[in-house]
């Protein structure tokens, strides 16, 4: 990761960056704060491995399928023996036998026979195409009329047509796929070098958090939301998460809690208290924790300002707003991206996406990116509006939408693509 | 389910319906084949519910988030006592204390009086606004000047502005996302009650199938790469895998197989031999389970129009192609709608997309859905041909399209909507 401060988007006032106060854009982030920590190898058999990130390309033991199959029930046949053969002036083939499935041929094709073979047996020596049985006719049962003439390699695939041996049948950095998991199969490799899983450790801070399994609530007292659903977002990122707890408002006990979880964690999670003193507090608690520290204290990004980011020997941290809502969009946006990163995860799955018509203006400043949740209803994203600290507003939109940093809004009616929550 | 040979669709011949050889279009296989059977329920905590299905909606207990709360750091206030205050006549008020983060309020704010709040603590009675602390100046530490007047309900959300008691929080049928998770946990419903992962069994076919952990193959023998590939869609769709193992192409040991495993499968997935007897044998098995029995017995589509569909006494049944490839895609296209409904999930989750441009004509037949691999790059979306017995193709794509059944093809250079696989 840089250093604080050494970015071009500081915006630490005009007389140079005061490290207090270093703010950077989405864009900044997203490339300028990366990880160079990477989780250990672990074995995973194929069965645990769906989505799974494979630490490095996997290659073909031998060739695929390892020998010349038929792709059609028909005959075996040299293909130089129909060469010309017609319904009027049929070629003419002695039936030398049948192949049997799943077994090795017992029996060969000579110049002018052909062996019955039906779909996935193997072909015999000396022969090099299969037949359709439609374009054959049975003269007597040991004679057999071909009505259409066959190409070398037609009705049949290769010993090494699905891999030659040494082929990468996945490459190392992508989710395992459930046909990713096939063609392994298919090699015989039922155990797969996988990134470990990050630990990802979630702390919540807030003299007014209550744990979520909380019956009854004081007035002032509101249960943790934001742990539960970020320990979500942490599983569709491939991480593990592990909550620390919930955390007074206090420096020390903060400090002491990461301290504790740092060691453990390969990121920390902070959702701050909601207040200006609690999130002080709560920079002051990061900045404690290792070298080189914070490398932003804000985001020009709403909802999500608030946003802390910082490297403590090697550990991302990410210090969180404190509204559950700004919370989670903040975390969708950065944090799973840092998640799957140290996950070793270099191609991350597409997002859904749809396209609609704007309902009404998303005004928004120039230099900052916007997130905006939406309905999507017949064509048209209807904007959802409110308070950030308002959870109901995530769980009624359909997906948002960004206006971009260089943009200073987005205009009722125009095209915008919307991200589906999934 | 419909009875088999019901549909408008049905091929038999022109001499009517003959059942063996009813063939049914995909859209009629998707709006036709409907099961009836649904999952039992069973509660999870929300540290497991991610995905899961709500068997019933779930409403807010109380309201939320229980207590009117304030969204900035400020002052508690009446608004009528910042009427036409200005930075040139500002309203005085009385700093009456601070409200405690996290308990109720010890103080009311009084006419002329104010309350130093933070962000997120409860609003004292009286209150009705909250000014914010960048809108007032400390005249002296006892007095406050308010520079702009509030309006009610500013700078604070109401008791049940997050959720009305009773409102309900997440619909029945929709897979739990990361926020609801959140929502609930706010609630303090934290075990839910979901509907179980349906539990589908799955039989490979064949002679030449051997387990995909054998290290050693003879000529002939592949090893079962369907099986892996199916328990890892089974996944996607929420259900749970188990695997009966490989039969034989032979009646009696699928039948006895089968028999077995019907009563504890609420969906039951045959990967049947590629040859055409080995077919027909499935086929006959699957018609000895149970009624009404076999719904299709093939789908106008390509690749995978050896696909059977049965009910068999409540079970969905499902026949798939015995080539790997056609089998997966069969699956995924068929067989994931089947195994959701089952599981109770009525809004599966949307899936990514990408339009590009199709790079070679795709040709098809009228009446008959094709689902083409492609790779694509550089908003290009190149087709991936090959015969349906090389998973290859599949490890190969980003994603697929799909020529409609009302199409005979697509051209080269039309637009084209890709679903990504992820």
């Amino acid at each position: 990761m840089s250093a604080p401060g050494q970015g071009s988007g500081s915006r630490g006032g005009a007389a140079g960056p005061r490290e207090f106060f270093t703010v950077r854009t989405v864009s900044e982030a997203l490339t300028g704060f990366r990880a160079g920590r990477r989780t250990g190898v672990e074995s995973v058999g194929l069965e645990e491995a769906l989505g799974r990130i494979p630490a490095e390309p996997l290659a073909a033991p031998h060739a695929l399928p390892g020998f010349a199959r038929a792709t059609v029930d028909g005959f075996a046949v040299r293909a130089a023996d129909t060469y010309g053969a017609s319904e009027g002036l049929p070629s003419y083939l002695d039936v030398a036998g049948e192949i049997r499935m799943g077994a090795p041929p017992e029996m060969a094709v000579t110049p002018g026979s052909a062996v019955a073979i039906a779909t996935g047996a193997p072909l015999p020596p000396g022969a090099d195409a299969v037949v359709k049985i439609e374009h054959t006719q049975a003269a007597t049962p040991e004679l057999l009329e071909i009505l259409r003439p066959a190409t070398p390699g037609e009705g049949m695939v290769r010993a090494d047509e699905d891999a030659a041996p040494g082929a990468e049948l996945v490459p190392a950095g992508r989710p395992l796929r459930a046909q990713d998991l096939g063609m392994l199969a298919a090699a015989g490799l039922v155990e797969v070098p996988v990134r470990a899983r990050p630990r990802v450790t979630i702390v919540s801070t807030g003299d007014e958090l209550v744990p979520s399994e909380s019956q009854s609530l004081a007035s002032g007292q509101v249960r943790d939301a934001t742990a539960p659903a970020l320990a979500a977002l942490v599983h569709e990122a491939g991480g593990e998460p592990h909550f620390a707890g919930i955390v007074a408002d206090d420096r020390d006990a903060l400090s002491a809690t990461l301290r504790t979880a740092l060691p453990g964690s390969d990121v920390l999670v902070v959702s701050a208290g909601s207040s200006v003193g609690a999130r002080d507090e709560t920079a002051a608690a990061i900045a404690s924790l290792g070298e080189p520290g914070i490398w932003c204290h804000g985001l020009a990004f709403r909802p999500g300002k608030p946003t802390l980011l910082a490297d403590c020997g090697g550990v991302p941290v990410i210090g969180l707003p404190g509204n559950p809502r700004s919370a989670l969009v903040v975390f969708r946006l950065i944090g799973l991206p840092i998640v799957r990163q140290v996950g070793g995860c270099t191609d991350p799955p597409p997002e859904p996406t749809v396209r609609a018509r704007l309902a009404r203006d998303l005004p928004s400043a120039a230099g900052r990116l916007d997130l905006v949740q939406v309905r999507v209803k017949d064509g048209e994203a209807v904007p959802l509006f409110g308070s950030s600290s308002l959870l109901s507003i995530l769980t009624a939109a359909d997906g948002y939408v960004v206006v971009p940093e260089a943009a200073t809004g987005l205009a009722a009616g125009s095209e915008v693509e919307i991200t589906l929550y999934r």
